[in-house]
């Protein structure tokens, strides 16, 4: 079939999978295929949850099929990742950032936050793993370094000599592609005998 | 605007808010409604995993907003449930049945069974929750008697005297609406002084 110049266009939608597409895929990529290999070694049990979508309206054009027609995204109530490592729960909030100065709290909604602090009450492991990408630089954090900064009414952001400081750089290699776990098992596991 | 009887449907679609709402609302609400009642009360930190949808396109009908207008629901990879308990990782599957006689293996994915059984090996609390509707009685069972007759190939479906035998009746109340959080613990932290 040729197209024509004179086609109409009988659709204006923009083609996307994702909204996750549009900002920090690199980071989200490579902390999936991370989390696929852990799960593949038997390492940990760790999944990204999936982006929350309030279905508004549902067609069905066949029997068994449901088509969604009209969705909007909704803000995540709580973190993106959590798992199970070494028999311990792990929550964690991954983002990225062209800043070479800071990580602006802009980027992390309060009830995350509050998430992260609930997280560490009830005895798991609160992290962020923070991609400064101009620097191609990823580092795992505690989330009470975060959520400090976070309270401090004064402080709108975290700065980069302070993620440097406070937190760890996360090793990237071919598989996995960001070694975070092994930042995991000497932050949070450093009086374990390691079996790995 | 006077709706003539001539006038045309324009929308042939179903207004439906969530999938769920098609099957297994009941159960569905009732956990939810307890999970939350017991973040609040600061005793577990439990959230069901949003639906994940496979978005195909979205429209920008306002520069801020986006609107989904064609996705569908995908099989989740995981459980429905998942979160952290007296610091313990809690992960679980709860489905609803009409029958009498016995919960069918068709309600549950195969690789919802390996999650479970993943959740167990790497130190994790596993179990599913099933509701036999027409008793009007809800049975919190551990993961392993489930996936044991799964593995089973004689097997397609586990005997409603079987799930009453080996798991244990969640008693309801006000709030939180299924108080399963007793079974865990004496399922799982019998050891331990109770702190509740």
């Amino acid at each position: 079939m040729i197209n024509y110049p004179t086609k109409k266009k009988t659709n204006t939608s923009m083609n996307i999978t994702t909204k996750s597409n549009q900002r920090g895929m690199g980071l989200e990529k490579d902390i999936n295929d991370s989390n696929t290999f852990y799960r593949e070694c038997n390492r940990a049990l760790i999944y990204k949850k999936p982006t929350p979508v309030q279905v508004v309206r549902v067609d069905y054009p066949k029997r068994s099929s449901a088509k969604i027609v009209e969705g909007y995204y909704k803000t995540p109530s709580t973190t993106d990742y959590n798992g199970l490592y070494r028999g311990k729960y792990i929550d964690f909030e991954a983002k990225e950032t062209k800043s070479k100065a800071s990580f602006t709290f802009k980027n992390i909604h309060e009830h995350q936050i509050q998430h992260l602090e609930d997280v560490q009450k009830h005895g798991g492991i609160a992290f962020l793993i923070i991609r400064f990408t101009l620097y191609n630089e990823t580092y795992l954090i505690d989330a009470s370094h975060i959520i400090d900064a976070y309270k401090d009414q004064k402080q709108k952001s975290i700065r980069y000599e302070k993620v440097k400081e406070c937190g760890c750089l996360i090793c990237e290699s071919f598989t996995p592609r960001l070694k975070y776990l092994d930042i995991v098992d000497n932050l949070y596991f450093k009086e374990d005998s390691y079996g790995f």
